[in-house]
């Protein structure tokens, strides 16, 4: 699959792409990313790529020239690439679509800096609109790395193992249960006995149930799109009745 | 105002904040950015982060002792630092917190891999969890640099000017209106005529009109709380109404 970034400062993107998982794919050519300037396909002598914005206002607007040169050039390089572009005004981003997006061949991301876009950028150029989440940020750039990770990890061979993008966060529509790992005392805080217990049924549920009430808990508005089985719906009632309820049963 | 990074990939960080609105501003000293190793602080010949879930399952949880020692060492360069942990389960990062957040002396943002961290980590040494949004990514890395992104652009003199912060998507809750500028016209397609007008107060009226319209069709739950006034009331007002909406009025 190939990402390309077009961005007035390509070598903003180069670091994050550098280490860890993504870095290693890289490597592997499982995905390739190209940071490109979008300078290059700014026209004239200034090579100028915004402008005041019609209408008066503070800040600069992206020309459409540059844009749509560049966005022509690399589909050539590969034409079925869908068009993104990075704005507050987009579609809020989610796994479902870092799920959807993981099947094309090529995504290209628009990342803006100043007030934004010239709007005919996104009548004729941009198949999809994202945000990030309802903030500012002074540009696009880290929002399209966010989710050219989001979606390489999703791709064959790019986690060791297949199942860790299975058993993630919001992959079963819910938050993760608390993990706990070596000492079994570490500053007066003991391990749950449950997980010392090696009985896997008894282990599984309390996950499970951890999972049911920290999503209660702290994001409620998940439950009602997660699937949930009946013990799920019966475990959930005690949790909405109870005034004291057991976060950690032993 | 200083913001520390502890990661096990401090070299992922070095790029996003070299450039641009960031980069000036930590070379005039407005803030100052620091990604720790946090192995540095790992105990023994191997300098282990990171070990195996008790309970079973995939994945490795990062150890409680190594990341208690790094804030430890932190704070006593920064004693009043917030310590923030980047995990999907933490609370849905939005403009009113990067606000919030820009009046603390210090932010310490704790990053994770693998299937996350220690639960005793959160209890016993974190004031704040925050998410980016509903997706799973391989590290807290970008999530980290993102709200330090949107901090940091609030802090005085960071921005060239003090108005672009004031102006932007969500300060006023509501999506931004649409920007043009030069050409005239592109590809067919013309910048509408009252932005050519010189009338500034029919500019503004459109613009405002615009905003609402675009936040009536795309994001309508931000409408409950943006501050409204009647004018704005009565114009949603015929959005709801009117099968055929004039996006723009000439």
């Amino acid at each position: 699959m190939i990402f390309d970034i077009l961005t007035l400062f390509p070598e903003m993107c180069s670091s994050p792409l550098g280490a860890s998982i993504l870095g290693r794919a890289i490597e592997q050519n499982r995905l390739t990313v190209r940071a490109h300037n979008l300078r290059d396909w700014a026209l004239g002598r200034h090579q100028t790529t915004d402008d005041t914005p019609y209408g008066g206002g503070d800040g600069m607007v992206m020309k459409p020239e540059p844009v749509f040169r560049a966005v022509e050039a690399l589909k050539k390089v590969s034409p079925a690439s869908k068009v993104l572009l990075m704005t507050p005004q987009g579609q809020p981003f989610s796994q479902a679509h870092a799920r959807r997006l993981s099947g094309e061949s090529g995504l290209i991301f628009l990342c803006g800096r100043y007030e934004g876009f010239d709007e005919r950028i996104r009548q004729s150029m941009v198949d999809e609109e994202f945000s990030i989440g309802d903030f500012v940020l002074t540009g696009g750039e880290l929002p399209a790395l966010l989710m050219i990770d989001a979606i390489a990890r999703l791709l064959p061979g790019v986690l060791g193992r297949a199942s860790s993008a299975e058993t993630d966060s919001f992959s079963d529509g819910l938050l993760e249960y608390p993990q706990y790992t070596r000492p079994v005392e570490f500053e007066g805080q003991k391990v749950p006995d449950v997980l010392l217990s090696g009985d896997h049924g008894r282990i599984a549920q309390w996950r499970r149930q951890q999972q049911l009430l920290r999503t209660w808990q702290r994001r409620p508005d998940l439950l009602s799109t997660a699937p949930l089985t009946d013990e799920d719906r019966a475990f959930l009632e005690t949790c909405n009745r109870s005034d004291s309820v057991i976060i950690q049963p032993k």
